[in-house]
């Protein structure tokens, strides 16, 4: 993977790394095992060490950092956990990578709000440890135990966003240090607001190339009182997609419904000693009052019928629900098994719903004519789906195939009204499909922002919009 | 109202009004009557006439009138419905106004997907005529029979916006015409991505500064099997709002709940002869299931009676119903009615609900100093809410006055960490007011954004940041 070849890696002037050396003192650190580890995030491409790693600890320390390496022109990567997908913390350019994980306190609780503000090194499963006795949960799952800074910058979603939205949704402001070392907020913490640009959205998923996220509030909502799972077979895609469709189209409030392809439900069969039916299958989940999650598992029981759906079987006890879950909670997992030792490529697209039966169709039938072995997992609410594919690591023509299943995938997604990525960003994996996705002239507009905001260059560089 | 002598209007060059005459014909008007009606939304500010009017009826007249206002570098100004509330359209340096009525069509409903793709001129209550026959409808209610064009331009919201969220949340996708006269959009109709800046949200609420709205694609939702709608009266402000906060809090997914002031009941009362109790008043809207929204209304009444609610009555029928919403729907002409022949001026601000009571109570204490009429109603669920002040059209006093108490409540709700307009946009009434609440190093960024989309500064010149 010959992947960094096209950047230039920018020399980082001695006075700048002495500059932070005697800024940061401990915290600034050159040793290899470290610039690796932070060179590296959970996508399939080797590290890219940065120059040097600081540690923040503050939004006084990210200010510093920003100013020696704005006054130096040096590359500046922020790095919550490392947990993103598409190689979105790979310093291409080289320079410094800002670790943020010692920024982790959470910072206010307002409950009455239905607000929570948090540093950005804060871990999403931390946060909901953290406000568990206000009845109160943050309800975006993107499976990984992400840092809420990572999130916001790569606007993550996951199982629940059918019912809560995504980040975008979600963030009600954000703190940022902005190129000349400025710190300013995005938000007041109204609800709502008509007062200005929307720079909370802005930032929102600009992937480390607009500013620093210092501070982020989230919303967060009521634990329901009841919930109800369900899990049903289906003959084809299409009747389930129907299926889900119908459901929404009966205004029955799902709160996530997620789909396996019969590779997906064969591999977690096999992983979890499980005997699900090994056809499409549909997992559900309703949220709220005890009388309203029977009727909406009742009603969508009856709409999975009509199109053909075979063993519904639904739970409202936690052990029942947890068991139906299983299948989908492991399905990564699962999916490493189906060739142990091989390197996994996951790759995710999203499409209006109603065209989501035929794009995860014409990709299958694209992926049988490969010899490496993959399965399709999708979030139908939203019209999103991923496919993972394991490939032999040793094998530069199955990367080159996997390569080219992706961009026949995502301009496939693209020529049906949808994104080149659903959840996952666009780090380096789906930069060259911007142009694509979003027209010459958009992207013109994305990089006359880039260009205003980060006069410099020197927020992640060489991501989301090339700088000319 | 000297309102418009801080902007020097600019001189439209006669080879600029050539053009545009040549180019639209008897679509270009510069009568009197149709520059002064284009002049003037439903703000008290007297009109501030263009220069000339030019009637677009497709995406290439929007694209020509930018051309030629961008070589002669003339002032642009977008034109709805004019139903905006602070003053949004006038055109305050001078130049074209482009009214964009005549774009009225709907382009693509897609039930399937719950999107409906239209022309910017398209009316609120003409989408949902258009779209009836599919069982959804589109939820954002400002009032106003308002174009979708202008609510995007704006952010508007209104009273359903605690379930549905505002324009913030509906619009999928825009099409814009740029600075340069390029045609672009800003997003795929995918339900969620995380591919490039969110260039939608930028345009959302960015008040025709940025560019041009030729197309709108929002999200429509189920019509609600069943509805059911409760009243309250409460013996304070405090209990009714905290009443809310738990309601909310126990995860009952409200529709709509608004809050009358005791003036807002009495002069309703009044206006419709009903015989409410004249206290603080609550009326709730719940959209669900038939077992879900009954459900809902009897936690709501438990909840609302331990906080001291009395008088709690609930209807599921339609006419009942009606008959509960009948004084919140007559509220702005009932307030009309406290003082005939007056001007009535409304601000709107945003606050965390925490600190809704606090903020209602301290401005109705400010406004008892005044002698002129006032009214209060709020979007509880949002901590939002409306001053209705009716003035002596005469009384340059008066005007002062509420001027001054406008001030005293943005900056109120700013010190509580709310916003200067939930709702109602900046125009002229809030622009001075955005320092206080973003900072000026926030404010710097919105200018660079400005001065990158806006090199020559044509689109509503003088609006939203200042130029310099």
């Amino acid at each position: 993977m010959d992947l960094y070849t096209r950047h230039d890696r920018r020399a980082v002037p001695d006075e700048a790394m002495q500059a932070l050396s005697s800024t940061f003192g401990s915290r600034f650190n050159t040793s290899m095992a470290v610039r690796e580890h932070h060179g590296k995030d959970e996508s399939p491409y080797p590290a890219c060490p940065p120059d040097a790693v600081v540690f923040a600890e503050s939004v006084e320390d990210v200010i510093e950092a920003v100013r020696i390496c704005s006054q130096y022109k040096v590359p500046l990567v922020p790095f919550g956990i490392g947990s993103s997908m598409e190689g979105h913390i790979h310093p291409v350019q080289g320079g410094i990578t800002l670790d943020m994980s010692g920024m982790n306190k959470v910072l206010a609780v307002n409950a009455e709000d239905f607000t929570v503000t948090v540093q950005p090194g804060v871990l999403r499963l931390q946060l909901n440890d953290e406000i568990r006795d206000t009845g109160l949960f943050f309800p975006i799952d993107p499976g990984a135990n992400a840092s809420l800074g990572g999130m916001a910058a790569t606007r993550a979603s996951g199982t629940n966003a059918v019912k809560y939205g995504t980040m975008r949704e979600n963030v009600v402001s954000l703190k940022v240090v902005t190129a000349d070392g400025s710190l300013i907020r995005t938000s007041s913490r109204a609800r709502k607001s008509s007062s200005g640009y929307d720079l909370t959205r802005l930032y929102v998923g600009s992937e480390g190339t607009l500013g620093i996220i210092v501070e982020v509030t989230v919303r967060v909502y009521p634990l329901p009182e009841a919930v109800s799972a369900a899990i049903c077979n289906f003959p084809t895609l299409q009747s389930a997609v129907d299926s889900v469709i119908q459901i929404m189209q009966a205004g029955v409030p799902v709160a996530r419904v997620e789909f396996m392809d019969d590779r997906a439900v064969r591999a977690v069969n096999s992983y979890s000693k499980l005997t699900l039916k090994e056809t499409p299958l549909l997992l559900f989940e309703f949220h709220g009052s005890p009388a309203a999650v029977e009727e909406h598992a009742q009603l969508a029981q009856e709409i999975t019928k009509d199109n053909g759906g075979m063993d519904f079987e639904w739970a409202v006890n936690p052990e029942d629900r947890s068991r139906l879950w299983t299948a989908r909670h492991k399905g990564y997992y699962a999916g490493l098994q189906m060739r142990p030792g091989a390197r996994s490529v996951s790759t995710d697209v999203c499409v209006p719903i109603s065209r989501l039966a035929d794009c995860v169709t014409q990709t299958v039938t694209d992926l049988e004519q490969m010899l490496f072995p993959f399965k399709i997992v999708g979030h139908v609410g939203d019209g999103n789906f991923h496919v993972q594919m394991l490939l032999d690591p040793d094998s530069q023509d199955e990367w080159a195939k996997s390569e080219e299943i992706n961009r026949r995938l995502v301009l496939r997604a693209i020529r049906m009204d949808g994104t080149c990525s659903g959840e996952h960003g666009v780090g380096i994996h789906k930069m060259a499909f911007l142009k694509d996705e979003h027209g010459e002239k958009a992207l013109e507009v994305m990089r006359k922002i880039k260009h205003a905001l980060d006069p410099d260059n020197i927020f992640n560089p060489g991501k989301m919009v090339s700088w000319d």
